[in-house]
């Protein structure tokens, strides 16, 4: 049975990269524990730990924005994964893009938008 | 100018991601500190900071497969980056993969190779 490397950083988490099982397009990353690892595997949803509210966080579990895991990748030295996903909803940025990656980095160091916005923040998150 | 935010890891490095930039294919994931992120964007050089040897690392030094930075993408936190790069030599693991990514996880846990191989490490390392 695999087991992941979660020794290698400080704090006991590895990246979780979600890429958009279709397109490619890498849509967010965040961190997974031993907990968010194995609730991901058992309901093939993408569960990650929040660094910020320090607990499980079923990504989408207040916009309805879910990611069902289609697949699922493991690196050379077991210390990252990618989950191919399905994004519900079809954004998976809080700030209401698709990605999370909407910004480049222009030759200047400034920031311009690339991405597209999906739906409002504002009507999304307040109740 | 741009600033990113180095404060939430315990070990003040964030994820640099390292994506094809033609094919879309997540072909590893590394680390970058400050000094990193600045050598990457003054040389167009994806230039990380190695965690195991605890320095600088010119992705490719060795093997000669360094990575040519095309566009580069930061998320809504500004604490993960993608670097949209052409591969240099065809490869990005140092296993002689085209991807680090190159194992799926099967239904039962186990690990089974989808990459491709590109060269035989035992070659390219052992001088």
């Amino acid at each position: 049975m695999l087991q992941l490397d979660f020794s290698k950083s400080a704090d006991g988490l590895i990246p979780a990269i979600a890429q958009d099982w279709q397109t490619g397009d890498v849509l967010m990353l965040a961190y997974i524990n031993e907990e968010a690892w194995h609730k991901t595997l058992e309901t093939g949803v993408a569960t990650y730990w929040t660094r910020s509210r320090k607990k499980l966080w079923i990504k989408g579990e207040t916009s309805g924005n879910i990611q069902k895991v289609k697949e699922i990748l493991v690196d050379c030295d077991l210390d990252t994964v990618i989950f191919k996903i399905e994004q519900v909803g079809d954004a998976a940025c809080h700030e209401g893009y698709r990605s999370c990656f909407f910004r480049k980095v222009e030759a200047d160091g400034s920031l311009s938008v690339v991405g597209k916005r999906v739906f409002d923040p504002e009507k999304v998150y307040k109740k």
